[in-house]
């Protein structure tokens, strides 16, 4: 009388599309896998609290640590986005990426981790059709990361026209063929600010979220 | 002097049957397991405290990450079901998942425990003979699952007649041999919110708690 | 000069013996282990505090959450024994299982738990020669579980006279020779309150501890 | 230029021999090692806090909640060593098991660690050679435990003379051979308060620490 | 319909080259690996809040103690910054190590992380083109580390001039070939106030953040 | 593009000399290790906070439990040193032990850290080129240890003149040939209060900081 079934309310994967631009705190990074790259949502949500930063998405941990980096640096560094740094204590942030059953893990969602993060405490819209691949550091610069060739053929498909990068990933793009770049327009960055700069619109999202 | 027995206070398994809709909080979700699928329920429960919430009923990590998830989107949404979101700061949610001696795990029981959740907060009923499956997000998407076919079946055996599933899952659906779904009504949503405005009543249960 | 001796302080197991109902809070469950059934104690008590649970008796984590279920369940529901909810946040609950050697797990400890529970609130004494099985959940079911055959000889062997159990393991019973049943009676039932009602007499215990 | 050098800084094992009566919060009790019986001391002290228990001595998961055991039964029956039972809350406990390097595990202290604390809250002196061995229950019941014969040669050759053991234990020196047992008094109990009343002195140590 | 893809954002590596001194709270250290030495920058970040630390970059539990000493070290001896020892309990301290997926561990970064620390809490500048290298110890004094040669030929190709080492690490230097020693200047010290003398500018950097 | 580089940040070992005491809180304590005895250091350090006790050196289980042990004790018994027990919950207190990389284990460093510990909150000077090992209890004993004779040898090379030691370790130095000892002077010591008589001078070390 002791069968131990395990129950699996599991997930069906696939190649994403790019989703636009309508949700505050939500940005595309883009990933590398075992079977190429694909697009990602970095999702972040504000609740009034005491500044706890939540975790969801089987985030492994130096994935979550570029979470913790980007939400410290913003709070550290709050005149970039022109919110008092105080907000950071009196709301909760949860940074969720789907789809909740993949495990990932790396450094390299970080500048996608920080617009979000940076979008949902403005409520500002991200620029469209973009996405984005960079590490991040505590003392403001972006660091180059891998996979760049899978990563920017999963752009395209997925319906990207922008992407921001690592200056130093640069000859990496110079290694592609450049037919498989057309219709693409590549920022190179040196710092986070400058991710900020291109990534977030002076525009709110419809209906924006009060926060203060 | 040694001898350790482990004393084992175990379960029997079985198929569930629906068991209507008289409970605040209490919602059919579906699920795929090794010898087929079955219903499942997700229970909630409120008490006064401080915005905890409690997780039982052996469930893995990313099965758990989906009750976070639910709880943190129905708290930064609270205008959805018509609810101030500070109560989700002074009631504490406990999840149960029975039976509670299999191991489950996986994100489809998502728009379940959203739904679940958001009951127990309105103490509105959840539509009779209604089972849904489907992830979550934190920017209110509902994401196709797998197993749909084990789970049809298994909804039809337990007596349900209608069955929320993401519209990505539809092509599973139309795989199906139709005299299998006979008796069914599916609804195919893209939101959370139409998750909910499908699966709540606006009825309240009968003798509901005060929640406020 | 390293010598790691292991010092036991280790235990006599040993079948038990039904003890009475002269404490409150002490309930008789039935468990299955390897070398048969028998019965055993849960054990509870209170302590002026804020609320905390406390579970000792190397309990696993499937029997720790029955705990959960149990405190959680008569705290959303302390009206089923006429007592304050609020006494569940100003009281701590200490649950122990003897003997605290011996592992012990699985769901069907549930009952018997909330039974304990709802005696040490409110000092009610439990009925005579009582022993119960039986899974408990959030929405107020009880649940069928194992080993029936074996915990009902080992009830019968403890001197116990009435039992009670899930409705569904009435076939369980059914399967068992009746001369072995000679002196036992049975109660079936579907839900946690019927539990209650059968199991938690009106009278208080001698000297009842002032719970308020 | 990496090479790891485990610093050990470890202890030198022996037979213990009783030290007397002379501190409030020391009690003697027996344990059964693999090469043979021994005494041990709990030791226990308290310093102004907010009721934390704390566990040192390498102790294992079963013999740390029996020390959580009796620091509850004693809070929740505080009028048994006539103390109001938020001293419990007042102070904090902390119980320690030389020798510091030497696992140990298993129910059979509790009697040992229940007296050390009464000794330690009310300062009142622990009989002289006296030594004890028995698990404690949360309903006030003594348990027998192992090892009997190992642990009553050793309590001998340590100088006890006098020893508190589980009623249910008394088989276990029926079958020592009587010449073994010259010299020493035995104390059987079912009870957790009878243990008390056989170990307390009313007399309490000199110059006693002031607990209020 | 169970594909488990591990999603991985990873990182590119390579060898560092010496930033600047513009930042308060980053010095520049040293650190020898499987493939020969490289710089590594200790990165440090102050928001307000309860004198929390937080760790990030990967590192191991040795590297993680380093952090923890010099946050201790620096509170306990305020006044050999300037600075209120009060300030260590008003202000969060963020410690990151780039690059985030390259695990990191040993003693030896100690010196840089008191320099970081030193820095961001006084926002002085620290001397330019400096490394650093040498474990510390609660007392104040520095201990001597391994991997020298690899570390220096490393800080003389990222452009370093400076490098401040253990008095005991003299005689690793002494075993260096000269000619691989030119441009480069060398300080042996023996406690960590004369890094600090050494290290820290008495100029602050460029808009320095107010800490009180 | 996943390279793993492990970046190591490593010690480099050697024997330890006699650093004097012109420090408090640091004690000199005789460790046994693979290749030999060798001295270490007992550091500790006071800042204002709430009584917390912070451990960094690679220590293990029982050597952490050692620190807890002196510190309980100490302010169990804080009369012993002439404090206010309440400054226990005033400062928190670091104890660290150089070298960091290297783990370490085992009680023997116990009155090494009661007097450490002793001597910080006192800022009382330590006596000089005094070593000591002994495990300590709850009851304020000093117990015996193992790795006797290389300890001796590597405090006599580290230049330590004096030593404390349990009596019970009396018979591991009459096993040692005369010769070794030449030069060395023994104290041995039955209980906690001796080592503090011992080691503990009545000068102050100079600038002593304010405990209060
Ligand atoms: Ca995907
Ligand atoms: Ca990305
Ligand atoms: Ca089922
Ligand atoms: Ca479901
Ligand atoms: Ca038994
Ligand atoms: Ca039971
Ligand atoms: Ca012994
Ligand atoms: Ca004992
Ligand atoms: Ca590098
Ligand atoms: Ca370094
Ligand atoms: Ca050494
Ligand atoms: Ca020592």
């Amino acid at each position: 009388h002791e069968n131990e079934l395990k129950t699996i309310l599991g997930p069906a994967h696939g190649k994403d599309k790019y989703i636009g631009n309508e949700f505050a705190g939500v940005v595309t990074g883009l990933a590398w896998t075992q079977v190429g790259g694909d697009i990602l949502y970095i999702e972040t949500s504000l609740t009034k609290g005491k500044g706890k930063l939540t975790l969801t998405g089987s985030l492994g941990d130096v994935m979550k640590e570029s979470a913790v980096l980007a939400h410290q640096y913003l709070k550290a560094n709050a005149e970039l986005i022109n919110v008092d740094s105080s907000l950071f204590d009196r709301w909760d942030t949860h940074v969720h990426v789907p789809e909740g059953a993949t495990p990932k893990d790396g450094p390299s969602a970080g500048i996608t981790m920080l617009t979000a993060m940076a979008s949902v405490f403005t409520q500002r819209k991200v620029k469209k059709n973009l996405a984005m691949t960079g590490e991040i550091t505590l003392r403001g610069a972006v660091l180059p990361v891998g996979g760049i060739k899978e990563k920017i053929l999963a752009a395209k498909r997925a319906n990207i026209k922008e992407i921001i990068l690592c200056e130093q990933n640069k000859k990496d793009i110079d290694d592609i063929k450049p037919s498989y770049l057309k219709g693409l327009k590549f920022h190179y960055v040196k710092t986070m600010d400058q991710v900020l700069k291109i990534a977030l619109l002076k525009e709110k999202v419809k209906s924006p979220k009060i926060i203060d």
